[in-house]
């Protein structure tokens, strides 16, 4: 049986990325890894989540392992659109739809706006799943690059205004404001507005994704895009997978109820329906109020890790190595001298046992080859200084390799 | 904001169906209902949940809450692998998928093979699910009629020799062939070797969809289309929702690799993944064999429902009311006289608080009008008397306003 002969076009577009081939190497149980953007399990609240399950399973077990409504259910979405409108985005339960995990809310949304050949503005680098789920609907990614400000707005006008003169279609920006992944940056005020300000002049929608703005270890929370949308053009997604856990696949979309509307026909003929028993739990932890203390203990004990990992990469990198700062989430992004390949460095570090990714495959055009992301999130505090002192060793090899700047410590 | 301006082609194909409308109606609690196809959760087997989810959060609560890989938990394939082995269909782990319910192997399979206008072959009356699914790629249906061998091959050879003249692309065939939601019919074997020798002869793919087919109340099991597959052209679509729980949302594909290999890349930038405690908790139900008894109690139950709502048909129900006499699954197909409309007896129904789902909306091109869907899955045994036997009344008062023929106990 020949599939190709029958694919649909779009099947070209579904590739395994080099990311998640990578995985399989990283992921050996000797190998210290700085690769995924998994939540620590070890943090996971197993006698709360046992509690809370016992509790549904004896109280509203027939519904909560019944088939639910599409939109999902009813209490998680108020529970939700009150949470919204706390952090200043005013909702309703029709605002909310549930879905399984935030992924498949960009997969929906590229559903229902991509057509082939469709521009869809993506962040450089930007992160592989929202890169993936636009171009499985065949959409041309239009990569921005970031600043220590996040997209830079300026350049974005500049390719609209070309665009426009062109007639192409910009249908919406995939963001991720904060803390983003793979980069760890946080976008500024200013270019929030700017965002909202082009998306406006030029009739796009603004995909804000924010799966870690929850996990912030200094300084005040900045308006979400969201906020600040007087037109309802900004369709907003949020997650339980990094502040409560991801095996539930509990996420949600925060849009216009038109446009929920559309999505909860497009999401219906997709899966029915998010899992019951997942909502149910997610909305016990939340509503309970579990998850604010829960939030507190991650909070600091991912922020130990940061401090550690940035300490070390101070401590054990080259001169000439640079990386972000990030002031929430799981990522630090580094940038090493542009005669290095990261690639190479990760290979070597497989070798001796040490992961991260490099970053080529988070750009859409081959770029990033001297990059790379590093999670601290699921590694130990002593995995973190050792892999981070091997990684140096490397680079301080690949540097002398390529006679390129004499290291700091030499 | 106009979304109109922005949505994608595609959209135009998402629509609520008219029967996911009407569901808002017939549940309410004071309604007798025959309109839902979920199982009864009244035989939620709920004291072993319980036991299962202790024993999975204690032994291994921190992988059954984090993400998961995107084919699914390996030892949840290897269990499905050889479940199919079993019944006639060879499989390794790698010919297996988990989906987040066999909903979405229905859009899987239609985002990897549907352009826009390619033809999709489809029971007449078929389930609404994969109408929609295949719809929101913007396939053209092909709705071929059933009669109580299933759908007519004879039929579909027409057809496709039509179809091959005018160079027509037919991707794949829909089919549910044990006890087909809406009509309950078993498609004969005879059909099953027609509809695999039209799908090698014409080269389309046939997506065999079986959620009722372990719910049998008589007889012994035909075989699968694909244990008669020896091209790797029959893609077979499981699901735990009919035999364990549906609100874990835990289906499969049973499929040849390389085309798992693509769904995969295509489900990775959809979900990332199917929920994962959702998988142990049908891993532990189905490998620790307590699903062989759950199975037995189930049919045995579902049976004795099927029976009564039967005679009650056979009792209640006037002269020219005919209706199919199903050998599993939850669903009888009920004809009225021709003069006579489905959607005038539901809401006469519901207004004395009783419902089903009238027929025209598993038909794509407005017919079916004097048909409806009764289900036995859900009702109690007082619920299912008193339901029909209403029902009966309406009948026959709209058969004598349409002076149509004398009743049976007239």
């Amino acid at each position: 049986m020949k599939f190709e002969q029958l694919y649909a076009k779009r099947a070209s577009c579904m590739k395994t990325s080099e990311i998640r081939e990578f995985f399989q190497l990283t992921e050996q149980p000797d190998v210290i890894s700085f690769a995924g953007g998994f939540p620590s399990a070890e943090y996971f609240p197993l006698a709360q989540i046992n509690a809370v399950l016992q509790d549904v399973i004896a109280r509203e077990g027939r519904t909560a392992l019944q088939y639910g409504p599409t939109e999902g259910n009813w209490e998680l979405r108020r529970y939700l659109a009150e949470k919204m409108s706390r952090e200043g985005m005013p909702a309703e339960v029709e605002n909310i739809l549930i879905t399984n995990g935030s992924q498949q809310g960009m997969d929906l949304i590229s559903k229902v706006f991509i057509n082939p050949g469709d521009v869809v503005i993506v962040e450089e680098p930007g992160y592989v799943g929202g890169l993936g789920a636009v171009y499985n609907y065949e959409a041309e990614r239009l990569p921005i690059p970031l600043d220590h400000e996040g997209l830079r707005t300026d350049l974005l006008a500049n390719r609209l205004r070309k665009l426009k003169r062109e007639g192409r279609r910009v249908k919406f920006a995939y963001l991720v404001p904060n803390f983003q992944n793979p980069s760890g940056i946080c976008m500024s005020l200013a270019r929030r507005e700017q965002m909202l300000q082009l998306a406006s002049e030029y009739n796009f929608i603004i995909l804000e994704d924010n799966p870690y703005g929850e996990i912030r270890y200094e300084g005040e929370p900045l308006p979400s895009i969201k906020s600040m949308d007087t037109e309802g053009r900004v369709v907003y997604l949020g997650s339980f997978s990094k502040t409560f856990i991801p095996g539930i696949r509990i996420g949600w979309i925060l849009a216009d109820k038109e446009l929920i509307r559309k999505l909860t026909c497009a999401k219906g003929a997709t899966d029915l329906c998010t899992n019951s028993l997942g909502q149910r739990m997610a909305y016990h932890f939340a509503a309970g109020r579990m998850i604010d203390a829960h939030l507190a203990t991650l909070i600091s004990r991912y922020r130990e890790k940061r401090d550690l990992m940035l300490a070390c990469m101070e401590k054990y990198f080259p001169a000439g190595v640079t990386w972000t700062y990030p002031c929430g989430g799981f990522f630090i992004w580094v940038t090493f001298p542009e005669e290095l390949n990261a690639r190479q460095i990760l290979l070597k570090g497989i070798e001796r046992k040490v992961a991260f990714v490099d970053g080529a495959g988070f750009y859409v055009n081959g770029k990033g080859k001297n990059t790379g992301r590093f999670s601290f999130s699921e590694a130990g505090p002593e995995q973190i200084e050792k892999g981070i002192a091997i990684l140096g060793e490397i680079i301080r090899g690949e540097l002398a390799a390529a006679g390129g700047p004499k290291t700091k410590s030499a």
